[in-house]
């Protein structure tokens, strides 16, 4: 049994490469666009500036099979599972990032706080509705 | 182009169908389960009792064609693009739900404020860091 996910649209951004990520938002990822794909443009409607939401994304350059990683900024610690910390590297590589909308523009959304790298594929964005679970 | 979820787990709930869920997690979902496959048995390794962890799920009852739907509490507010709100409907239907762990039993995890119904497939379990976004 598996599930299929499409890609509704992708990051630009001037990151291009995972090692030059910020490792949170908030440490000063630059401005960025999700741009949603045609297909999909009905479903941004209702999206507006100043609007904060969760986007998924798919981390196409991690290792999948990688059950265990050191902590990132603890070499010293011991292996630990990856559902007990957020490494791009595990079994569905869904990363989760919550920015805010500076603009919108058809499809084309700007937005700030947005650590992805350039051509990052998107699967999802939701509205953030003060805490992260769905309604 | 598509992208391959597998699924790494089950919920166990006494809630059996989608209408009997709750909004939200606080508004008092009974303590659930999360069944993570025997496969994926290490990558819960540091899990434990008290943390906090996002749980990403397949809502496999979801409609994927529907791009705009209206506003669960408010049926006379105009259609709404599915991005703009927390819809199940949506393309890519994975659903995030933020719930403590109550207790940790090999690949079985205890939580509270789960509220996906029984069955739901679970596709990723992610430490909780106080935000919501990818470190």
């Amino acid at each position: 049994m598996s599930f299929t996910l499409v890609p509704v649209g992708r990051v630009e951004s001037v990151l291009k490469q995972r090692r030059e990520a910020p490792r949170q938002g908030v440490e000063g990822a630059p401005a960025a666009w999700v741009i949603v794909e045609e297909a999909y443009a009905e479903a941004v409607e209702g999206l507006a500036a100043g609007d904060e939401v969760i986007l998924l994304t798919w981390l196409h350059e991690s290792n999948r099979e990688q059950q265990k990683v050191r902590p990132r900024n603890n070499p010293a610690a011991p292996l630990t599972g990856v559902f007990a910390t957020r490494s791009p590297d595990r079994p569905n590589p869904i990363g989760l990032h919550r920015c805010r909308v500076l603009a919108v523009a058809g499809a084309r959304l700007t937005v700030s706080g947005l650590e992805a790298v350039d051509g990052t594929p998107v699967v999802d964005v939701k509205i953030a509705l003060g805490d992260v679970g769905d309604r």
